[in-house]
């Protein structure tokens, strides 16, 4: 079997240690799918090991939204469970962890129609917008992980038979997140000194701008004043270390809500509430998409950047080596997760405020003037490639390098 | 495969149509073990194609139940989440559909400290106490059901390996579900029939008290004035007509709460909250339980007994022939909706104000005075059997026979 039974207790264990570092007394949240309870249930049991006061499994079941957005009636979905909503708000207000496994089928929606699920993510996204931007804030602790169904396996690894897919993929997966080895807990901790190491290389340059060159590429990003670089490990609300992503390669910062000029391409395809999106390239000026295109899922990309009036600017830039261990595997997820951490990717959207100095202390309109993005949709979409150079414009207009050939140039 | 793909659609569609009886427009909660997910996706699509205006699915997993009882801490058992009832409050008073998938494990908190699953109960029961009353007079619609879980099956056929208990279980419940027929929801029109026809017959006979014979049973109950009793399908406070079991055989009234007198003693074991309770017998005076004994999960009883004031007296009185279906399988099921189903029972408890005429209308007092028991507890037991004898008492003090040798006697 795989994973192994050590290797599912050693991916519990870095989940509740490491992803969301449980406190004595702390309330836990797993959002999980049914496929991964044998993972559910083993961090369950290691969350009250660590002293969880309550632990809160929500299992959910893809096949029921394909069933959902195949057959509910239309006016059901611009509405959103106001009790879930109000849930979620309660445990962010008791300062719970929240633990989410992700794997979503990246053909999940295949033939439903776009105007059902922009409908309903738009009344998710504002009934959940508190608990969001408190995940986003980085108030409490919270850690996104994957499991390996057979439906995204299949997807995947599409030639393959759906065991030996299924087996694959979990080598990508035990791989990525280090649950094959010995001490993972540990080998984590040295991932997050060297991610950190690069955080503050960045935060020392101070750099006005970026610009990004690569076939279809030719962007530049303006970076706010005070914007500041994040990788690996975060602290919460309450001091605490935890780990939003696992894995994690990137470094990510704020772009200049208005600062954004020139055209994009992008180089893996983009997984957006179910629809694929692919090879697709967006224009930009002074901040805002004005033109854009798609070889694949152009009506779901469309949706998308009408989904508020700032859906269409950038709320995060992140820079990913292409020489990286998920990068290097050559495989394409079709699940952001693991396809953010082997490229360069940007995300339209919402900002993070934990990227300006101060900005978890400032007002929507504050933030706002200081050239954050505010937006009901964070979607990030993948721009790296090894044909990708990049340079950083100081304060005093010097212009150098920071990536060439896809990895770091310093 | 068993239960077939036509069977489980079967079963599907009679739990959409005759179960609950989905209504254009009406919202349905459909609570489900993981392993039932098969069933639960046929259901929420046939619900849809009935006109439900949106189903929510909450997946449960005993296991996650077992590790909690295990590992939480002590003072955790105490709470419960109100969001969630609240919720459930919520789709109480929008009129939702209530569909249960019910298999629990028997053997499932076997170790676990019984002081623990009591304060749990209790707190549910609290909780959850405006919903549970809202389904005990029918405001609404709701069924319970059941899926043959590897767990059961195992306890229910211990000398067979897994597949084949799992099959074999299910032969017994495709047999009591009718799902195998050729239109099961026709052959429920005529099962409702003839228990229409058994309780009309009882209904007319207007007895004071039943007399209850059998080795080891010397049970007087005595039955309030203006008792009802049901059987079937029910009509919900709409006036759609609903089954609460499935399946039921059973014909029930509500016992008066201080004229019960003698003993009792079971003859299948009772899964309460997951500890089996077995052997064991009751002894009555003026409607309290004022001795018992058990040869397994005494302490359980014990602590079923003690969970309010009115736990020790009776709320409902049933009636099984011996010569009934699933009776006539010959196997103990260790799961109340199929065992209550096989055999005469009562229930410890709260009484159904239905049970009563013009019962729903009363207030908690008005009930009260006219012999209903008010409990956070409704827990069905077993005490049916081929040796037993069951006389009426007539208002004018006559004794006819209702039951001889197990089965009907008029």
């Amino acid at each position: 079997m795989i994973p192994t039974q050590q290797q599912l207790e050693n991916y519990a264990e870095l989940i509740v240690r490491v992803g969301v570092n449980v406190q004595e007394g702390q309330k836990v949240v797993v959002m999980a799918p049914i496929a991964a309870a044998p993972l559910a249930r083993q961090i369950v049991s290691r969350a009250y090991s660590a002293g969880a006061s309550d632990v809160f499994v929500e299992y959910n079941d893809e096949q029921l939204t394909r069933i959902r957005f195949r057959q509910a009636p239309e006016e059901s979905f611009s509405k959103y469970p106001m009790w879930r909503a109000e849930a979620f708000q309660g445990f962010v207000a008791e300062g719970a962890a929240f633990i989410q496994i992700y794997s979503p089928d990246p053909d999940l929606l295949n033939g439903v129609d776009p105007e059902r699920v922009a409908a309903s993510s738009k009344a998710a996204s504002t009934a959940l917008a508190p608990y969001r931007n408190a995940l986003m804030n980085h108030e409490n602790a919270w850690t996104l992980v994957s499991w390996a169904t057979a439906e995204w396996a299949a997807k995947v690894f599409p030639d393959e038979p759906s065991e030996a897919a299924v087996e694959k993929l979990w080598e990508r997966i035990i791989d990525a997140t280090r649950i094959g080895l010995e001490d993972p807990v540990e080998a984590w901790r040295g991932h997050n000194a060297t991610l950190l190491n690069m955080v503050e290389r960045l935060n020392a340059k101070r750099y006005a701008e970026l610009r990004f060159t690569a076939p279809g590429t030719e962007l530049s990003i303006g970076l706010p004043e005070g914007h500041l670089w994040l990788g690996g490990g975060k602290k919460n609300g309450r001091g605490v270390l935890f780990n939003p992503n696992m894995p994690t390669e990137e470094v990510f910062t704020m772009p200049h809500k208005d600062r954004v000029n020139g055209t994009v391409r992008s180089t893996k395809p983009l997984n957006y509430s179910g629809q694929l999106i692919q090879n697709f390239s967006l224009t930009f000026k002074d901040g805002k998409v004005t033109e854009f295109s798609a070889e694949q899922g152009y009506e779901a990309l469309s949706k998308l950047l009408a989904m508020d009036e700032n859906a269409v600017r950038l709320g995060e830039v992140a820079l990913v080596p292409d020489d990286s261990p998920i990068s290097n595997s050559g495989v394409t997820f079709y699940n952001t997760l693991f396809d953010e951490n082997a490229s360069c990717h940007l995300a339209l959207g919402q900002a993070y405020p934990v990227n300006l100095e101060g900005g978890t202390e400032l007002s929507p309109e504050e933030l706002s003037s200081r050239g954050a993005n505010r937006s009901l949709v964070h979607e990030d979409f993948m721009i790296g490639s090894a044909e990708m150079d990049i340079d950083g414009v100081t304060q005093d207009g010097s212009v150098e390098p920071i990536f060439r050939g896809g990895n770091w140039a310093f």
